[in-house]
Protein backbone atom coordinates (compact mmCIF):
# COMPACT_ATOMS: atom_id res chain seq x y z
CA UNK A 1 0.00 0.00 0.00
CA UNK A 2 1.58 2.95 -1.08
CA UNK A 3 2.08 5.90 1.57
CA UNK A 4 1.52 9.48 1.38
CA UNK A 5 4.43 11.48 0.65
CA UNK A 6 3.97 13.89 3.14
CA UNK A 7 6.48 16.58 1.93
CA UNK A 8 4.57 17.06 -1.93
CA UNK A 9 1.47 15.44 -1.88
CA UNK A 10 -0.20 15.30 1.83
CA UNK A 11 -0.92 18.85 2.41
CA UNK A 12 -2.61 19.28 5.87
CA UNK A 13 -4.98 21.99 5.87
CA UNK A 14 -3.71 24.99 7.95
CA UNK A 15 -6.21 25.70 10.42
CA UNK A 16 -4.24 27.76 12.46
CA UNK A 17 -4.13 31.52 12.55
CA UNK A 18 -0.99 32.35 10.90
CA UNK A 19 -0.72 35.89 11.02
CA UNK A 20 -2.93 38.95 12.22
CA UNK A 21 -1.30 41.14 9.40
CA UNK A 22 1.34 39.95 6.33
CA UNK A 23 2.87 41.84 4.03
CA UNK A 24 4.35 40.74 0.87
CA UNK A 25 6.56 41.77 -2.27
CA UNK A 26 6.21 41.23 -5.69
CA UNK A 27 2.68 39.38 -5.52
CA UNK A 28 1.34 40.33 -9.68
CA UNK A 29 2.24 36.74 -10.72
CA UNK A 30 4.21 33.68 -9.06
CA UNK A 31 4.84 32.68 -5.41
CA UNK A 32 4.00 35.85 -4.45
CA UNK A 33 0.17 35.95 -5.71
CA UNK A 34 -0.25 32.16 -5.00
CA UNK A 35 0.73 33.34 -1.30
CA UNK A 36 -2.28 36.01 -1.13
CA UNK A 37 -4.70 33.37 -2.73
CA UNK A 38 -3.76 30.71 -0.13
CA UNK A 39 -3.64 33.25 2.83
CA UNK A 40 -7.48 34.11 1.64
CA UNK A 41 -8.36 30.24 1.69
CA UNK A 42 -7.18 29.96 5.28
CA UNK A 43 -10.12 28.49 7.80
CA UNK A 44 -8.90 31.94 9.36
CA UNK A 45 -7.37 34.34 7.10
CA UNK A 46 -5.29 37.04 8.16
CA UNK A 47 -6.84 40.49 9.03
CA UNK A 48 -5.10 42.34 6.20
CA UNK A 49 -3.23 41.57 3.79
CA UNK A 50 -0.66 43.93 2.05
CA UNK A 51 0.41 42.38 -1.60
CA UNK A 52 2.72 45.01 -3.27
CA UNK A 53 2.76 44.96 -6.89
CA UNK A 54 4.83 47.29 -9.48
CA UNK A 55 2.47 47.79 -12.56
CA UNK A 56 -0.88 47.91 -12.60
CA UNK A 57 -0.79 46.53 -16.35
CA UNK A 58 0.31 43.03 -15.90
CA UNK A 59 -1.33 42.95 -12.08
CA UNK A 60 -4.69 42.68 -13.21
CA UNK A 61 -5.26 39.29 -10.90
CA UNK A 62 -4.20 40.80 -8.13
CA UNK A 63 -6.05 43.90 -8.10
CA UNK A 64 -9.20 42.23 -9.26
CA UNK A 65 -9.23 39.68 -6.06
CA UNK A 66 -9.01 42.86 -4.32
CA UNK A 67 -12.19 44.16 -5.46
CA UNK A 68 -13.99 41.53 -3.76
CA UNK A 69 -11.65 41.16 -0.43
CA UNK A 70 -11.79 44.27 1.58
CA UNK A 71 -8.55 42.07 3.40
CA UNK A 72 -6.24 42.70 0.43
CA UNK A 73 -4.90 45.92 0.37
CA UNK A 74 -2.38 46.28 -2.72
CA UNK A 75 0.16 48.80 -2.47
CA UNK A 76 2.00 49.63 -5.74
CA UNK A 77 5.57 50.27 -5.31
CA UNK A 78 9.16 48.63 -6.78
CA UNK A 79 10.91 47.12 -3.78
CA UNK A 80 13.99 49.23 -5.34
CA UNK A 81 12.50 52.72 -4.78
CA UNK A 82 13.73 53.65 -1.19
CA UNK A 83 12.49 56.72 -1.72
CA UNK A 84 9.04 55.18 -1.87
CA UNK A 85 9.13 53.20 1.99
CA UNK A 86 7.78 56.22 3.66
CA UNK A 87 4.86 56.02 1.68
CA UNK A 88 4.43 52.62 1.96
CA UNK A 89 5.14 52.68 6.23
CA UNK A 90 2.35 54.79 6.30
CA UNK A 91 -0.42 53.26 4.77
CA UNK A 92 0.55 50.15 6.44
CA UNK A 93 0.68 51.58 9.96
CA UNK A 94 -2.89 53.44 9.33
CA UNK A 95 -4.66 50.21 8.65
CA UNK A 96 -2.84 48.10 11.24
CA UNK A 97 -2.97 50.83 13.92
CA UNK A 98 -1.38 49.60 17.40
CA UNK A 99 -1.63 45.80 16.61
CA UNK A 100 1.50 46.62 14.28
CA UNK A 101 2.15 44.15 11.22
CA UNK A 102 3.00 40.85 12.17
CA UNK A 103 4.70 39.50 9.41
CA UNK A 104 6.92 40.72 6.24
CA UNK A 105 7.49 38.35 3.67
CA UNK A 106 10.00 39.78 1.05
CA UNK A 107 9.75 37.63 -1.82
CA UNK A 108 10.61 40.30 -5.29
CA UNK A 109 13.06 39.14 -6.33
CA UNK A 110 14.68 39.06 -10.23
CA UNK A 111 16.81 36.28 -11.57
CA UNK A 112 19.25 37.92 -14.74
CA UNK A 113 19.12 35.71 -17.81
CA UNK A 114 22.94 36.61 -18.97
CA UNK A 115 24.01 33.33 -16.54
CA UNK A 116 27.19 32.24 -17.95
CA UNK A 117 30.52 33.29 -17.02
CA UNK A 118 31.45 34.79 -20.30
CA UNK A 119 27.63 36.51 -20.53
CA UNK A 120 27.20 37.70 -17.03
CA UNK A 121 27.92 41.96 -17.24
CA UNK A 122 28.62 43.61 -14.37
CA UNK A 123 25.00 45.51 -14.49
CA UNK A 124 23.67 42.40 -14.24
CA UNK A 125 25.40 41.70 -10.83
CA UNK A 126 24.03 45.33 -9.65
CA UNK A 127 20.86 44.59 -10.96
CA UNK A 128 20.31 41.32 -8.79
CA UNK A 129 21.65 42.88 -5.77
CA UNK A 130 19.67 45.94 -5.96
CA UNK A 131 16.47 44.12 -5.41
CA UNK A 132 17.38 40.72 -4.15
CA UNK A 133 19.98 41.97 -1.28
CA UNK A 134 19.62 45.65 -0.59
CA UNK A 135 15.78 45.90 -1.03
CA UNK A 136 14.41 43.03 1.32
CA UNK A 137 17.04 44.84 4.19
CA UNK A 138 16.16 48.01 4.02
CA UNK A 139 12.68 47.34 3.18
CA UNK A 140 12.76 45.32 6.52
CA UNK A 141 14.59 47.78 8.26
CA UNK A 142 11.80 50.83 7.03
CA UNK A 143 8.65 48.31 8.53
CA UNK A 144 11.10 47.27 11.53
CA UNK A 145 9.09 50.03 13.59
CA UNK A 146 5.20 48.62 12.39
CA UNK A 147 6.88 45.22 12.79
CA UNK A 148 8.63 45.55 16.68
CA UNK A 149 4.66 47.21 17.74
CA UNK A 150 3.64 43.71 16.53
CA UNK A 151 6.28 41.83 18.78
CA UNK A 152 5.56 44.48 21.65
CA UNK A 153 1.58 43.98 21.29
CA UNK A 154 2.22 39.78 21.54
CA UNK A 155 3.97 39.93 24.74
CA UNK A 156 6.13 37.40 26.04
CA UNK A 157 4.23 35.06 23.08
CA UNK A 158 6.65 32.37 21.48
CA UNK A 159 8.44 33.83 18.23
CA UNK A 160 6.78 32.73 15.29
CA UNK A 161 5.13 34.41 12.40
CA UNK A 162 1.73 34.86 14.81
CA UNK A 163 3.87 37.16 17.14
CA UNK A 164 6.20 39.02 14.70
CA UNK A 165 8.94 37.94 11.95
CA UNK A 166 10.45 38.66 8.84
CA UNK A 167 11.19 36.26 6.36
CA UNK A 168 13.39 36.53 3.05
CA UNK A 169 12.86 34.92 0.30
CA UNK A 170 16.52 33.13 -0.64
CA UNK A 171 17.05 30.20 -2.90
CA UNK A 172 18.75 26.50 -2.65
CA UNK A 173 21.55 28.37 -5.29
CA UNK A 174 22.58 30.75 -2.86
CA UNK A 175 23.98 27.60 -0.84
CA UNK A 176 27.88 27.88 -1.33
CA UNK A 177 28.48 24.82 -0.02
CA UNK A 178 25.58 23.28 -2.59
CA UNK A 179 27.02 24.65 -5.60
CA UNK A 180 28.02 22.26 -7.89
CA UNK A 181 26.89 23.54 -11.03
CA UNK A 182 28.42 27.15 -11.49
CA UNK A 183 27.20 29.82 -13.19
CA UNK A 184 24.35 32.56 -12.26
CA UNK A 185 26.51 34.47 -10.88
CA UNK A 186 24.39 37.75 -10.28
CA UNK A 187 21.27 35.65 -9.03
CA UNK A 188 23.88 33.60 -6.65
CA UNK A 189 25.60 36.24 -5.63
CA UNK A 190 22.77 38.22 -4.81
CA UNK A 191 21.21 36.09 -2.82
CA UNK A 192 24.20 34.62 -0.93
CA UNK A 193 24.40 38.31 0.19
CA UNK A 194 20.57 38.26 1.27
CA UNK A 195 21.58 35.70 3.28
CA UNK A 196 24.21 37.28 5.52
CA UNK A 197 22.14 39.96 5.73
CA UNK A 198 19.61 37.96 7.22
CA UNK A 199 21.90 36.45 9.46
CA UNK A 200 23.19 40.00 10.39
CA UNK A 201 19.42 41.05 11.18
CA UNK A 202 18.53 38.07 12.92
CA UNK A 203 21.38 38.48 15.70
CA UNK A 204 20.92 42.43 15.40
CA UNK A 205 16.85 41.69 16.43
CA UNK A 206 17.98 38.91 18.73
CA UNK A 207 15.90 40.93 21.82
CA UNK A 208 13.53 42.17 19.95
CA UNK A 209 11.18 38.81 19.54
CA UNK A 210 11.03 39.08 15.92
CA UNK A 211 11.92 36.20 14.17
CA UNK A 212 14.00 36.38 11.21
CA UNK A 213 14.63 33.64 8.60
CA UNK A 214 15.51 32.86 4.90
CA UNK A 215 13.32 30.66 2.90
CA UNK A 216 14.02 28.76 -0.08
CA UNK A 217 10.27 27.97 -1.78
CA UNK A 218 11.77 25.24 -4.29
CA UNK A 219 12.22 25.14 -7.61
CA UNK A 220 8.85 26.22 -8.62
CA UNK A 221 6.56 26.16 -12.16
CA UNK A 222 6.53 30.17 -12.19
CA UNK A 223 7.75 32.26 -15.20
CA UNK A 224 11.29 32.71 -13.61
CA UNK A 225 11.10 28.97 -12.51
CA UNK A 226 11.06 27.74 -15.91
CA UNK A 227 8.89 24.90 -17.44
CA UNK A 228 11.30 22.27 -15.96
CA UNK A 229 10.75 23.38 -12.24
CA UNK A 230 9.60 20.47 -10.12
CA UNK A 231 6.61 21.41 -8.50
CA UNK A 232 3.56 23.36 -8.96
CA UNK A 233 3.53 27.30 -7.66
CA UNK A 234 0.09 25.27 -5.33
CA UNK A 235 2.53 23.31 -3.67
CA UNK A 236 4.87 25.26 -3.08
CA UNK A 237 2.80 27.87 -1.37
CA UNK A 238 0.86 25.50 0.77
CA UNK A 239 3.55 23.73 1.89
CA UNK A 240 5.63 26.74 2.57
CA UNK A 241 2.38 28.12 4.28
CA UNK A 242 2.62 25.15 6.89
CA UNK A 243 6.66 25.41 7.23
CA UNK A 244 6.05 29.02 8.78
CA UNK A 245 3.20 28.53 10.57
CA UNK A 246 5.37 26.33 12.52
CA UNK A 247 8.33 28.11 12.79
CA UNK A 248 10.00 28.88 16.16
CA UNK A 249 12.61 30.30 18.07
CA UNK A 250 14.95 27.29 16.75
CA UNK A 251 14.23 28.75 13.45
CA UNK A 252 15.65 32.11 14.19
CA UNK A 253 18.68 33.08 11.53
CA UNK A 254 17.92 29.67 9.65
CA UNK A 255 17.90 28.82 5.97
CA UNK A 256 14.90 26.18 5.33
CA UNK A 257 13.39 25.08 2.42
CA UNK A 258 9.52 25.28 1.66
CA UNK A 259 9.40 22.09 3.30
CA UNK A 260 10.91 22.78 6.73
CA UNK A 261 14.03 21.20 5.86
CA UNK A 262 17.78 23.02 6.26
CA UNK A 263 20.05 24.35 3.90
CA UNK A 264 23.96 24.39 4.45
CA UNK A 265 25.13 28.01 4.18
CA UNK B 1 60.15 24.73 27.77
CA UNK B 2 57.45 26.96 25.84
CA UNK B 3 56.86 25.45 22.33
CA UNK B 4 56.03 27.10 19.61
CA UNK B 5 53.02 28.70 18.53
CA UNK B 6 53.49 27.37 14.82
CA UNK B 7 50.74 29.31 13.37
CA UNK B 8 51.85 32.85 14.79
CA UNK B 9 55.68 32.81 15.69
CA UNK B 10 57.66 30.28 13.56
CA UNK B 11 57.11 31.43 10.19
CA UNK B 12 59.88 28.96 8.37
CA UNK B 13 61.13 30.76 5.08
CA UNK B 14 59.77 29.75 1.67
CA UNK B 15 62.47 28.79 -0.70
CA UNK B 16 60.59 27.68 -3.40
CA UNK B 17 59.78 29.37 -6.45
CA UNK B 18 56.14 30.78 -5.44
CA UNK B 19 54.63 31.85 -9.15
CA UNK B 20 56.62 33.03 -11.69
CA UNK B 21 54.25 35.87 -12.72
CA UNK B 22 52.36 37.33 -10.40
CA UNK B 23 49.46 40.15 -10.24
CA UNK B 24 47.90 41.80 -6.67
CA UNK B 25 45.35 44.30 -6.81
CA UNK B 26 45.51 47.70 -3.83
CA UNK B 27 49.21 47.53 -3.29
CA UNK B 28 49.50 50.99 -2.15
CA UNK B 29 49.41 49.87 1.62
CA UNK B 30 48.22 47.43 4.07
CA UNK B 31 48.47 43.63 2.45
CA UNK B 32 48.57 44.17 -0.87
CA UNK B 33 51.95 46.27 -0.12
CA UNK B 34 53.55 43.61 1.94
CA UNK B 35 52.59 40.91 0.01
CA UNK B 36 54.91 42.66 -2.55
CA UNK B 37 57.75 42.80 -0.10
CA UNK B 38 57.56 39.70 0.79
CA UNK B 39 57.41 38.48 -2.90
CA UNK B 40 60.40 40.36 -3.47
CA UNK B 41 62.70 38.98 -0.45
CA UNK B 42 61.93 35.39 -2.25
CA UNK B 43 64.88 33.22 -2.46
CA UNK B 44 63.91 32.95 -6.00
CA UNK B 45 61.38 35.75 -6.40
CA UNK B 46 58.39 36.08 -9.20
CA UNK B 47 60.17 36.93 -12.62
CA UNK B 48 57.40 39.29 -12.30
CA UNK B 49 55.16 41.47 -9.83
CA UNK B 50 52.45 43.70 -11.21
CA UNK B 51 50.78 45.68 -8.57
CA UNK B 52 48.32 48.04 -8.88
CA UNK B 53 47.95 51.24 -7.03
CA UNK B 54 44.78 53.92 -7.62
CA UNK B 55 46.80 57.10 -6.93
CA UNK B 56 49.85 58.26 -7.01
CA UNK B 57 50.21 60.82 -4.24
CA UNK B 58 49.52 57.80 -1.37
CA UNK B 59 51.28 55.18 -3.05
CA UNK B 60 54.87 56.19 -2.45
CA UNK B 61 56.38 53.54 -0.57
CA UNK B 62 55.26 51.10 -3.64
CA UNK B 63 56.69 53.61 -6.57
CA UNK B 64 60.09 53.94 -5.05
CA UNK B 65 60.53 50.35 -4.62
CA UNK B 66 59.65 49.76 -8.28
CA UNK B 67 62.42 52.21 -9.14
CA UNK B 68 65.07 49.79 -7.75
CA UNK B 69 63.48 46.68 -8.73
CA UNK B 70 63.06 45.72 -12.12
CA UNK B 71 60.85 42.79 -11.26
CA UNK B 72 58.21 45.11 -9.74
CA UNK B 73 55.51 47.03 -12.70
CA UNK B 74 53.31 49.32 -10.72
CA UNK B 75 50.01 49.61 -12.63
CA UNK B 76 47.93 52.65 -11.83
CA UNK B 77 44.35 51.94 -11.59
CA UNK B 78 41.01 51.32 -10.32
CA UNK B 79 39.79 47.82 -10.15
CA UNK B 80 35.86 49.04 -10.18
CA UNK B 81 37.10 51.05 -13.86
CA UNK B 82 35.95 47.72 -15.72
CA UNK B 83 36.84 50.37 -19.03
CA UNK B 84 40.68 49.94 -18.32
CA UNK B 85 40.71 46.35 -18.03
CA UNK B 86 41.60 45.93 -21.86
CA UNK B 87 44.96 48.21 -21.25
CA UNK B 88 45.88 46.09 -18.22
CA UNK B 89 45.01 43.04 -19.59
CA UNK B 90 47.65 44.57 -22.85
CA UNK B 91 50.26 45.62 -20.32
CA UNK B 92 50.69 42.54 -17.92
CA UNK B 93 50.23 40.15 -22.00
CA UNK B 94 53.21 42.07 -23.14
CA UNK B 95 55.52 41.85 -19.96
CA UNK B 96 54.84 38.09 -19.74
CA UNK B 97 54.27 36.87 -23.46
CA UNK B 98 53.71 33.27 -23.88
CA UNK B 99 54.35 32.51 -20.36
CA UNK B 100 51.01 33.54 -19.18
CA UNK B 101 50.06 34.89 -16.06
CA UNK B 102 50.56 32.51 -13.04
CA UNK B 103 48.98 33.93 -9.93
CA UNK B 104 45.94 36.63 -9.92
CA UNK B 105 45.66 38.50 -6.16
CA UNK B 106 42.30 40.31 -6.09
CA UNK B 107 43.34 41.81 -2.67
CA UNK B 108 41.82 45.32 -3.03
CA UNK B 109 38.51 45.97 -0.99
CA UNK B 110 37.12 48.33 0.61
CA UNK B 111 34.94 48.57 4.41
CA UNK B 112 31.98 51.15 4.58
CA UNK B 113 32.60 53.20 8.02
CA UNK B 114 28.34 52.57 8.30
CA UNK B 115 28.63 49.29 10.17
CA UNK B 116 25.03 49.43 12.18
CA UNK B 117 21.63 48.02 10.77
CA UNK B 118 20.36 52.15 11.55
CA UNK B 119 23.63 53.26 10.10
CA UNK B 120 24.28 51.21 6.59
CA UNK B 121 22.68 53.14 3.49
CA UNK B 122 22.14 51.58 0.10
CA UNK B 123 24.88 53.08 -1.18
CA UNK B 124 27.58 51.60 1.72
CA UNK B 125 25.84 48.59 0.20
CA UNK B 126 26.38 49.02 -3.66
CA UNK B 127 29.89 50.84 -2.83
CA UNK B 128 31.15 47.19 -0.86
CA UNK B 129 29.34 44.94 -3.65
CA UNK B 130 31.26 47.12 -6.30
CA UNK B 131 35.07 46.76 -5.16
CA UNK B 132 34.67 43.45 -3.42
CA UNK B 133 32.81 41.32 -5.79
CA UNK B 134 31.79 42.80 -9.06
CA UNK B 135 35.52 43.77 -9.23
CA UNK B 136 37.45 40.68 -8.45
CA UNK B 137 35.05 38.87 -10.73
CA UNK B 138 35.25 40.75 -13.96
CA UNK B 139 39.32 41.31 -13.44
CA UNK B 140 39.25 37.32 -13.22
CA UNK B 141 37.69 37.04 -16.22
CA UNK B 142 39.23 39.36 -18.30
CA UNK B 143 42.86 38.08 -17.14
CA UNK B 144 41.50 34.97 -18.21
CA UNK B 145 43.11 34.05 -20.92
CA UNK B 146 46.96 34.92 -20.28
CA UNK B 147 45.98 32.63 -16.85
CA UNK B 148 44.89 30.03 -19.25
CA UNK B 149 48.02 30.42 -21.17
CA UNK B 150 49.90 29.78 -17.94
CA UNK B 151 47.83 27.01 -16.97
CA UNK B 152 48.43 25.38 -20.63
CA UNK B 153 52.08 26.20 -20.38
CA UNK B 154 52.66 24.37 -17.45
CA UNK B 155 50.76 21.07 -18.65
CA UNK B 156 50.12 18.22 -16.38
CA UNK B 157 52.21 19.97 -13.55
CA UNK B 158 49.73 19.59 -10.04
CA UNK B 159 46.91 22.47 -9.97
CA UNK B 160 48.77 25.63 -7.26
CA UNK B 161 50.26 28.87 -7.69
CA UNK B 162 52.70 27.82 -9.63
CA UNK B 163 51.01 26.99 -12.10
CA UNK B 164 47.81 28.97 -12.47
CA UNK B 165 45.70 29.90 -9.87
CA UNK B 166 42.98 33.02 -8.56
CA UNK B 167 42.87 34.30 -5.00
CA UNK B 168 40.16 36.22 -3.79
CA UNK B 169 40.86 37.75 -0.36
CA UNK B 170 37.60 37.26 1.41
CA UNK B 171 37.24 37.72 5.29
CA UNK B 172 36.19 35.48 8.18
CA UNK B 173 33.41 38.13 8.67
CA UNK B 174 32.03 36.48 5.18
CA UNK B 175 31.50 33.31 6.77
CA UNK B 176 27.26 33.37 7.13
CA UNK B 177 27.75 30.51 9.90
CA UNK B 178 30.11 31.87 12.07
CA UNK B 179 28.48 35.21 12.31
CA UNK B 180 27.46 35.38 15.80
CA UNK B 181 28.14 39.34 15.85
CA UNK B 182 25.59 41.09 13.25
CA UNK B 183 25.69 43.86 11.35
CA UNK B 184 28.53 45.24 8.91
CA UNK B 185 26.06 44.62 6.24
CA UNK B 186 27.67 46.17 3.42
CA UNK B 187 31.10 44.33 4.09
CA UNK B 188 30.09 41.01 5.41
CA UNK B 189 26.86 40.88 2.07
CA UNK B 190 30.14 41.71 -0.12
CA UNK B 191 31.97 39.24 0.86
CA UNK B 192 29.63 36.05 1.04
CA UNK B 193 29.01 37.20 -2.42
CA UNK B 194 32.80 36.99 -3.13
CA UNK B 195 32.69 33.95 -1.51
CA UNK B 196 29.79 32.87 -3.84
CA UNK B 197 31.35 33.84 -7.27
CA UNK B 198 34.58 32.69 -6.35
CA UNK B 199 33.00 29.00 -6.11
CA UNK B 200 31.36 29.19 -8.79
CA UNK B 201 34.41 30.15 -10.97
CA UNK B 202 35.92 27.12 -9.47
CA UNK B 203 33.47 24.96 -11.00
CA UNK B 204 32.96 26.19 -14.17
CA UNK B 205 37.25 26.59 -14.61
CA UNK B 206 37.46 22.90 -13.28
CA UNK B 207 38.63 21.62 -16.52
CA UNK B 208 41.53 24.21 -16.95
CA UNK B 209 44.07 23.36 -14.89
CA UNK B 210 43.23 27.04 -12.89
CA UNK B 211 43.06 26.87 -8.95
CA UNK B 212 40.48 29.50 -7.19
CA UNK B 213 40.01 30.07 -4.04
CA UNK B 214 39.10 32.47 -1.00
CA UNK B 215 41.79 33.55 1.41
CA UNK B 216 41.33 35.27 4.89
CA UNK B 217 43.92 37.05 5.68
CA UNK B 218 43.78 37.85 9.79
CA UNK B 219 42.46 39.95 11.39
CA UNK B 220 45.50 42.54 10.14
CA UNK B 221 46.66 45.67 11.64
CA UNK B 222 46.39 47.93 8.89
CA UNK B 223 44.54 50.83 8.59
CA UNK B 224 41.08 48.90 7.65
CA UNK B 225 42.05 45.91 10.16
CA UNK B 226 42.32 49.16 13.03
CA UNK B 227 44.62 49.22 16.16
CA UNK B 228 42.84 45.76 18.04
CA UNK B 229 43.70 43.26 15.10
CA UNK B 230 45.32 40.13 15.70
CA UNK B 231 48.48 40.44 14.17
CA UNK B 232 50.89 42.17 11.83
CA UNK B 233 51.09 42.65 8.09
CA UNK B 234 53.96 40.81 8.54
CA UNK B 235 52.95 37.53 10.06
CA UNK B 236 50.31 37.68 8.43
CA UNK B 237 51.51 38.03 4.86
CA UNK B 238 54.56 35.62 5.47
CA UNK B 239 52.33 32.89 6.56
CA UNK B 240 49.43 33.47 4.01
CA UNK B 241 52.53 32.85 1.20
CA UNK B 242 53.31 29.65 2.89
CA UNK B 243 50.05 28.97 2.72
CA UNK B 244 49.28 29.84 -1.01
CA UNK B 245 52.99 28.17 -1.75
CA UNK B 246 50.93 24.68 -0.28
CA UNK B 247 47.95 25.29 -2.36
CA UNK B 248 46.92 21.92 -4.64
CA UNK B 249 43.97 20.53 -6.34
CA UNK B 250 42.04 19.95 -2.84
CA UNK B 251 41.87 23.31 -2.21
CA UNK B 252 40.15 24.15 -5.64
CA UNK B 253 36.85 26.01 -4.55
CA UNK B 254 38.07 26.52 -0.28
CA UNK B 255 37.99 29.03 1.27
CA UNK B 256 40.94 29.42 3.89
CA UNK B 257 42.38 31.49 6.64
CA UNK B 258 46.02 32.96 5.82
CA UNK B 259 47.42 29.80 8.37
CA UNK B 260 45.66 27.13 5.96
CA UNK B 261 42.65 26.57 8.17
CA UNK B 262 39.08 25.93 6.94
CA UNK B 263 36.52 28.43 7.74
CA UNK B 264 32.73 27.30 6.76
CA UNK B 265 30.70 28.96 4.49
Amino acid sequence: MAKYNLRLNYIPIITMSLSKSVLITGCNRGIGLELVKQLLKLETPPKHIFATYRNPANSEELLTMAQSNPTLHPIMMSVTDQAAYDQVVQTVGEVVGEEGLNLLINNAGVLPQNRDLQAVTPQDMRDAFETNCIAPLFLSRALLPLIQKAATKSGDAAMGVAKAAIVQMSTAVASIAENSGGGTYAYRCSKSALNMSMKSLSVDLTSTGILVMAMHPGWVLTEMGGPNAQITTETCCQTMLQTLAGLTDKDHGAFLRYNNTSIPW
